[in-house]
């Protein structure tokens, strides 16, 4: 299991971009639209999204058996997102969302 | 500037240290007391602190000169740490802190 990224929920994807930018030299965006964002800031690989479609979390990435067997154990339901990666949410600690996702497909932003 | 560790505000830090090293194999524990707790998990580097001692926050690391030019640049002071890091914070996104971070004496846990 090996960590993947960092999501935040920001009210304006384009402005935690710009905070970014300005802030962290060398930042480079891999992916914006209005409704998220995806960068690598120092090394880390930082997310922002909308309050109403993802909550912040810290994502580890696994391969895809590996994704099938634990939802499978925790009797979670993987789902499929738009880039091709497959994900489920555990409840961390404090409440907090931990993301497991497999990219069966290749990482689209490596 | 290198991303440095992920912070995050957690009721009892103990339970924090338990969920990772129980669901993310490999976790490593690096310090922990009843106040804050450090670990390294799928490579990343996680702190736990106490809502009344820290924010929770990412740190980016600098080498000792950048830290003193980027808080005389922005009017912040820094401050040391019990572990002779030494630090200052931003106001990130959505209000997020984040913590500029260097190691003088050489970073205690690598």
């Amino acid at each position: 299991m090996t960590f993947d990224h960092i999501a935040q929920v920001v009210p304006d994807i384009a402005e935690a971009v710009a905070w970014y930018t300005a802030n962290v030299p060398g930042t480079r965006l891999l992916y914006q639209d209005a409704t998220w964002a995806f960068l690598e800031a120092g090394g880390a690989r930082l997310a922002f999204v909308l309050r109403d479609q993802h909550p912040g979390h810290l994502a580890f990435r696994v391969d895809d058996a590996d994704l099938e067997r634990l939802a499978a154990e925790r009797g979670a339901s993987v789902k499929p997102h738009r880039d091709g990666s497959r994900s489920f949410y555990l409840e961390g600690p404090a409440g907090q969302s931990i993301e497991i996702i497999s990219y069966p497909k290749g990482d689209p932003f490596r």
